[in-house]
């Protein structure tokens, strides 16, 4: 299988000191979006990571956003070859609770051929192994194989709430054949994966208005409305005990799991008591009617995601919440449209008001499901490329997240040649404390993210104009 | 009506001005409970009152508690009269939000005929009308008419967590026939009123437990058991719509409000819709069954005080709570034992747990409903001493709420006589920026104070040594 030319092969070898230096100066960068006293650092990292590109010859700046900028830089020297549109996110999660790192979060620290540090996996680590593949071809060729479009957002951590501005503002700039990002990881430690779904995400508020001001509850319980009583049994109605969701008409247009997938999904290792002793929870609650990983990863749930009202210190505080709220997404699979599950979700509620009180209903994000052809070029050439650099050939899973920004690509630029990459292994404690990459991964992924350009080049597949305009057209 | 000597009223009206500048000097210690950091106003105010209480003739000290001391004093120079014990509070509750003051909250300040200062009515102002009656009846008489025995504690605002133990070791100091407080208000500005039942409180905490972290909605929604979902699954079966308390047994032992009780508070000027527009509330949802005076002061409600679980800020995190939780008490009414419902409570919450989480149900407190004959000596001698000083008949009423330190007293002390008083009136903004008190209210409270001294010491009931240690027997 010759898959890269012997030269970038050895030029990666080479360069593997020089890369981890590379990726221990940008994991010093505390860009973290989710703290406004960080959107210095968050320049920075950007600044930084455009610099890189220029250095490889890229020519690109810096787009303003409502929020942190977009880095953006191409090397486009044909005319008849593919374009690959490669996205990652150079911001970061908050790195607490702090005290809980063996090592500081922003001093990247090399231990057991990891290499710990916040971002190390998400996603600086694994962006950079494209840089790598890069780099390493430059170096030994003097040519990339194809056209190379680098897109890199700092607030994914937030949930891409520009890019999607700056997609639909930038179509032509943006322009490409496939998509690739890696900011995932391997369905096992020895199993690497391509993910050809992502479930959809619709993430609602309900806020209720009870009395002005917190009242006592000597004085007035009996009287007058609770809110949060009245939010728990809205609440308690959205779903059952046998994981349904009870809104009605939310499974209308919900696209089953095809019996093949199940048979897929049923031959992939796993363990649900190993799970369920991870997760500390005594034992798991699926979908009745659905394995686990079916009810994860490509059925449709709805969930909690915080709720308060009133007192919640210690100790006891006798009033009537003024207020109470909560907030509850929804995970969809294809075919559901979030605006309409949106308007099902809000009409539902409505009809559960009770006297006393006010309720207001609010969409925060709305995305749809996507599911990518498995069939195509770009994932057979991805799928080899994983088996030359790992040493295996990748399984094929549906991911239970959403990635906005994927949608956001997807949607605006009319690309359905996704490859959503993962090099990252499952323990690599992403947003949590000790979060690392190891440096083999980093070494693998490079090696696959260079094959993987030879490999798209090979399939000579031009740029479709007559296919973009069409898509923009029914716009 | 010579319910007060001649020189003893011409003593309370030349004194007026000497009580209100004790009243400004007390006003002005910030004798905040909650707040740690005011340990030290909460011991001065303390002293203070003692060293007041002094030099009136008291003998009394400081009793140390595991919080703040309590001030107890006593004067009692007659073997076979009856002995008064007359309680209040030194602490206030903190003064926030100290912008919408119109005065410093520790500057007292008078205005419109009114003391503005935080504890202007709630409680410094109504308990120093006990000590004005004492001054001016011994500065006329020379001698009191009767025992009259001080208690004062300093954790009222923070539901009295030590005084109840302070009771319990301390029975034969504070053993008296009748108790007294005004620490209330009227029921109307001008229709004062003698509050003869209180509701009891039961306080519960629920704490669900679900995954050991808070876990990515988007990887194991679906298979993980959303604790806040479970949650609203229990805390809404709690409480139906028509304001029914679901708990099995809950009413069992619960005494009804009586046919004449109801008769009676159906004749009491209440407007449903002021009270709704004062409380903002689009109307008041009282029990099925019931009116609104009914359902606030008499009949045994639940409400959830605090709930909370996962992300609360701004926007959207993805997760599913590691723990959700949520305070719930009840009110109580006569015969409802607050251990009993305690247990029922857990029984019936354990009862509703789902599969995937653990639920610990924990009482915080729990105090009896109290209801006191309106048929006694003592009683008859306050309402008239009401009438006299205020110049109208008092109603009778029932408060909604719960007073922890009378429980103590009434069930430590074995005493059924109490007193409970209100000078202040409705609007005085207790807990609220801009507290004050009617320096009329505080005028007439005085003057009913030294009625009522003059009123039980005719009554002539001695101490009843029998009747207190046959409480103790059956304890």
């Amino acid at each position: 299988m010759e898959k890269v030319p012997g030269p970038v092969l050895e030029s990666l070898a080479k360069g593997q000191d020089k890369y981890v230096e590379r990726l221990n100066e940008f994991l010093k960068m505390p860009s973290i979006s989710t703290l406004p006293a960080h959107s210095g650092d968050i320049r920075k990292a950007a600044k930084w990571l455009l610099h890189e590109a220029e250095l490889l010859g890229f020519k690109g700046a810096l787009y303003e956003t409502k929020g942190h900028p977009v880095m953006y830089a191409e090397l486009c020297p044909h005319k008849d070859a593919p374009t690959i549109l490669i996205y990652g996110h150079y911001d970061v999660q908050p790195p607490d609770p702090v005290d809980q790192w063996c090592y500081p979060p922003f001093t990247p620290t090399v231990h057991d051929g990891c290499i710990f540090a916040r971002g190390a996996t998400d996603d600086k680590g694994q962006l950079l192994t494209f840089f790598n593949a890069i780099e390493s071809i430059l170096a030994a060729e003097g040519r990339l194989p194809l056209n190379v479009k680098l897109v890199m957002e700092g607030e994914e951590e937030v949930g891409s709430p520009n890019f999607g501005a700056f997609v639909e503002s930038h179509k032509e700039l943006l322009k490409a054949d496939i998509i690739a990002l890696s900011d995932g990881e391997k369905y096992r430690k020895d199993m690497p994966s391509i993910c050809y779904g992502l479930r959809g995400l619709l993430y609602m508020q309900i806020d209720i208005q009870g009395p002005a001001y917190d009242v006592h509850s000597g004085l007035h319980g009996g009287s007058v409305m609770n809110p949060a009583l009245a939010l728990t049994w809205i609440l308690s109605k959205l779903k059952d005990s046998n994981g349904k969701v009870l809104i009605p008409g939310f499974y209308d247009s919900a696209r089953d799991v095809e019996p093949w997938e199940r048979k897929e999904m049923a031959g992939l290792p796993f363990d649900e008591k190993t799970e369920a002793a991870m997760l500390g929870v005594p034992g798991l609650v699926p979908e009745k009617g659905y394995t686990v990983l079916e009810s994860t990863r490509a059925r449709p749930t709805l969930d909690i995601n915080g709720i308060w009202g009133g007192f919640q210190g210690e100790g006891s505080k006798t009033i009537i919440p003024a207020a109470a709220g909560a907030k509850v997404s929804m995970r969809l699979v294809p075919d559901q449209d979030p605006d309409e599950i949106a308007r099902l979700f809000e009409k539902y509620v409505m009809s559960m008001v009770p006297a006393g009180v006010t309720v207001k209903v609010t969409k925060i994000v709305g995305n749809r499901a996507l599911i990518v052809s498995r069939e195509s070029p770009a994932v057979k050439a991805m799928a080899s490329s994983i088996e030359y650099a790992f040493g295996v050939k990748p399984v094929f899973t549906r991911d239970g997240g959403s990635i906005g920004a994927v949608i956001a690509m997807q949607s605006g630029l009319g690309i359905d040649d996704i490859l959503m990459l993962g090099w990252g292994d499952p323990d690599d404690a992403l947003h949590s404390p000790n979060e690392h990459f190891s440096l083999e991964n980093f070494r693998r992924g490079s090696l696959a993210a260079a094959a993987l350009l030879y490999g798209l080049a090979k399939a000579k597949k031009p740029l479709a104009p007559a296919h973009m305009a069409k898509k923009e057209a029914v716009k």
